[in-house]
């Protein structure tokens, strides 16, 4: 049975909504509040503990975990090995948001650590999954500065050696686990604008993943959930003037706590693809459609 | 003497204004910077002074202290100590939030290593309140799991065996100091759906606290002043659309820098009664008429 | 050649907007958000590289650097110290901005350590400056209670010895090098009203020294770009409604995000003048005019 990522996202939003997921975040300094925010008006409960002692105790009660790289102090740095593998001995899903790893040297060496513990899911922008990847130089940090197709054989190269789903932001988001591809071109330019643009959505995928058995179909449906409320945003429904990115960020809570179902589903820009054996990629109509193609590529 | 508590809560706020009370808060990092927005928009100085070898000396100079729990890295557990036996010897009013309290091992005994400190109020949800009281199971941290009247034995035990007023969030806000209790009914739902809606209220009570010789009516006053605002923020007066959690928290700021007295009486629903010694509430209509009433429960 | 300061400054914000410069900020945890907002919204790229191991490392590589002291962790505290010599070694502009100095112990043994390192621009309000000098009792920590003119002399008695341009914020914000004065006349009290204010100037005036090889041209573009698009979001352009501090916040950004040079140019009131050897102040133009009194005062 193919299902229609569109409508397929759709439901798990009113799944996390009705669940209220737990998402533990360790997350860097300059995105804790908007990240909290952010879990918040999507229906979900954030809680920031990232302190030694108590970061494993958590994971294990969590509904999800973030670990991002962004600030990593050394205390967060003890907690984010504290928490994964309590999240993973509980079973509980969780993402790495490796934020300019390859340019610095902690960040990196402890994002090659945390990688061994197989995340459920890897978000970073294009520059960033690269160097994850061992490909590319790394960028200057903070932006993208590769284009996100050009980042996709490294997103199905991690995907691939860790097993985890591999998500690249950027124009057009590129979503992965090796055998699917989705790619999601809703969102807006102001989103580059704002912190926590990427950054918050880790946490709402790490939110999506505790509603959701398949970690592909997760992370597509946070990325387009997420990238939907972004345009309606930007959109000015009020008309009240130009949207810049001081007055988007507040008009971006509103838009994701007010999101339904229908408008995720009239919006979407989302089109999920397979990969062959033989690395040819074929369009698919359904989230899960792949499963035949899958076959080939792990046997 | 009788004193109306909505008009002795106005008159706070006004005192408030022209004593610009500096308040030192050791808070968690989602809510620094809401925390510090609040108290500017309140009329009083905020100041983040929360590092070993700076915590304690500014305790001491400091008008109000906030101690909030959510993220004790070390170092601030290190400031929590140094500033409570320095707020004390100045007599510096301090108001303990022991946020996720009975959850989570390490502010869970920095709690009740804190609560010797005799915290002139203690500011939690349900969950916290009860857990802090050796009552409940704490709930999951940072929601509030448990109805706040469930919590008033919780409340009027630790106010008994601390000194404390203790002051439960919850739709209905109560807050006692073992004979008085005020039950604050105004709010919004919003307040919930952002972060900082109870955290920044402790902030808010240590700056009442400066401009109160009654540490109850101080945390009664904070309470209405700061539910009254978010009442106004909630109302959408510019009529410029439905309003969400992200427009809410600048509209919230706006409304607290422009509430007038008049808005604080006029708005008010709160209602203070007295506990007598076999534990039966008698309502009065004036904050201090317990004073007869007191009489009966301390000796 | 005299430069009118004006147009210079609006130059300059064109060239910070084709540069993108990448501003290393190890600053409060108040303001981290906001002051990332505000870089983006400039135009250029925040970096929020603050832990050992990688500040200095990225200090080499940033075009601009703020170390702001307001809640110096020791984490931080040792970020500065590696972050400063690498700037100077790779020539780095940076700006230091000694919050509360002068008040609180270990941020005041800092700051003059700190000094050591000649920073490109001092930041601060009358009171820290006067205290970073050596006058005067250095307020109360975050607020400005000494006129921005008293602290003139410190100003200048701190650019002469450590070779730094010093810029003062107040109600008219001074910049001096020792040689020459600007006094910005732009501005709204509701920047004293919002968290990051004064901070975020700081990250601002790091963005306009990488795009200008005179420090003191950069921090007047730096201090007069600020002020006027704070201008513009207190004059409420879409007449929605009284702007408070949250509101204005938001709008703030949005202001500063499209702020034009034309724009600037308008709406600028700054006036430069030069210090002759004895002391006495004589009027100028234009911003290097002073070229010819700076020759008397240097030799």
């Amino acid at each position: 049975m193919s299902i229609d990522p569109a409508r397929h996202s759709a439901e798990l939003l009113n799944l996390v909504r009705e669940a209220t997921p737990l998402v533990q975040c360790i997350t860097n300094k300059v995105v804790t509040n908007v990240t909290a925010n952010t879990l918040l008006a999507l229906g979900a409960a954030p809680a920031m503990v990232d302190i030694r002692g108590e970061a494993g105790v958590f994971a294990g009660i969590a509904s999800g975990l973030l670990v991002n790289l962004g600030t990593p102090t050394e205390e967060q740095r003890d907690a984010a090995r504290e928490a994964v593998p309590s999240a993973n001995a509980a079973g509980t899903p969780w993402v790495l948001d490796p934020v300019a790893v390859g340019v610095l040297p902690v960040r990196t060496a402890l994002a090659h650590e945390l990688l061994a513990g197989r995340p459920t899911v890897i978000r970073g922008n294009a520059s960033e999954i690269m160097a994850l990847a061992g490909a590319g130089a790394g960028g200057r940090g903070v932006d993208a500065s590769d284009a996100t197709d050009s980042a996709a054989d490294a997103a199905a190269h991690l995907a691939a050696t860790h097993g985890s789903v591999v998500a690249v932001s950027g124009p057009v988001d590129l979503i992965t686990d090796g055998r699917r591809i989705a790619r999601v071109a809703n969102g807006d330019p102001l989103l580059t604008l704002v912190t926590g643009g990427g950054c918050a959505l880790g946490a709402v995928t790490a939110a999506f993943l505790a509603a959701s058995d398949d970690p592909f179909a997760g992370a597509v449906a946070a990325t387009l959930v997420y990238t939907v409320a972004a345009e309606i945003a930007a959109a000015d429904p009020g008309g009240v003037g130009t949207v810049g990115p001081g007055t988007f960020a507040p008009r971006f809570l509103d838009a994701l706590a007010q999101l339904t179902a229908e408008q995720v589903v009239e919006r979407a820009r989302v089109r999920v693809t397979t990969v062959d054996a033989s690395g040819v990629a074929g369009e698919v109509t359904g989230i899960d459609a792949a499963d035949a193609a899958a076959a080939l590529v792990r046997s």
